[in-house]
């Protein structure tokens, strides 16, 4: 097994491809790129080469599959999804810091799938998902404020899942006293009110945060 | 206050408008139509009269807002979403059948909060959320069997946000038995193995179904 502690590795899903530059460039610079074997479609029409085509391969052409057989890892297994089996591809390379890219958009239970599982990854590495219109991190949340970088006017949603958790926020424009998110509606459309927020919380907890552009 | 039991409302939030031609042709034909502000640029585009404009009226242009003054709801409390705004301005007036489209795509945080809306609308309305890849709607199980009406092939996902609760499925590709979804991706990428599937469940609990068109 090898050791990557310090690189960085990008996956892309097989939601809606980025159509922001700077994200395309993130996958053209890319390290180390996996790509679920159903958005290899999007790579190849841009030239880039990916170092891992992963899946259960029921979504790429024969034309794709014979093209990059040197490169195709296949995953039957039903029990994950193509995004989980190219995380832990990544993972089982010893990369801890992962970027993934086109989790979002089209089917919606795919969207919310794939947002879901960045709770699941938490322990795994540091993760960013990255879309046209923001970011979603996941941070634990414990007494003591934690510090998110921010800047001005950016609009801030979180999300917990746990209804015992209340959560307390600083310099957000709608300020979080002791507040449980039983719904994910309850915390979303906030504003960063400068280059920093903080969270802390009743108990250690993960909460997702989503960070527009 | 109205009173419209048997009569349908549908709701244009300001997500991605749709490129499905039956959903705009719902939009059309719509005896009631209740547009999010943001979203009111699509239907001056094609030419549909909504009944009521609804918001905050942050993202909403001027010359619109000037035009349809006639059919302006302004509301300003920042402690529900656009949506919400229409969905209880549609309950205020008796509608019991509720189609809300354009909820999904473009920002991520709108796009779960108003999939998790869905759940606290169960109680109002029969609510169906239409997007272009598929519909959401919740369903409140219990014990005994609930038929859901599917088609052979038909990819379904569902979720249920308590991890107490254990769900059962018939006519399901990959069946659930006693099974517990803490996660939000364990319950998606099953399929419909013929025109209805069932759900059961160990105690009385809502669940949020995704069908694919």
């Amino acid at each position: 097994m090898k050791n990557h502690p310090n690189k960085k590795a990008f996956i892309l899903a097989n939601g809606s491809f980025p159509k922001n530059k700077a994200l395309r460039t993130l996958l053209h610079d890319a390290e180390f790129l996996v790509v679920c074997d159903g958005a290899m479609r999007h790579l190849e029409a841009l030239d880039i080469l990916p170092h891992a085509i992963i899946g259960d391969l029921d979504s790429i052409s024969p034309q794709l599959k014979a093209k990059y057989q040197d490169r195709i890892i296949e995953i039957k297994e039903q029990n994950s999804n193509d995004l989980s089996k190219a995380f832990f591809y990544c993972i089982s390379l010893g990369y801890k810091e992962i970027t993934i890219l086109g989790a979002t958009g089209k089917r919606e239970d795919h969207t919310l799938a794939n947002i879901s599982l960045l709770l699941h990854y938490h322990s795994f590495a540091k993760v960013i998902l990255r879309s046209d219109y923001g970011t979603f991190q996941t941070f634990a949340i414990k007494q003591s404020p934690h510090v998110i970088q921010s800047f001005k006017g950016q609009q801030i949603s979180l999300f917990c899942l746990d209804p015992s958790v209340q959560l307390t926020s600083t310099k957000l424009k709608y300020p979080l006293n002791d507040l449980s998110l039983p719904l994910w509606a309850n915390g979303t459309l906030n504003e960063a009110l400068g280059t920093d927020f903080t969270l802390s919380s009743n108990k250690p907890t993960l909460v997702l945060v989503y960070q527009t552009l």
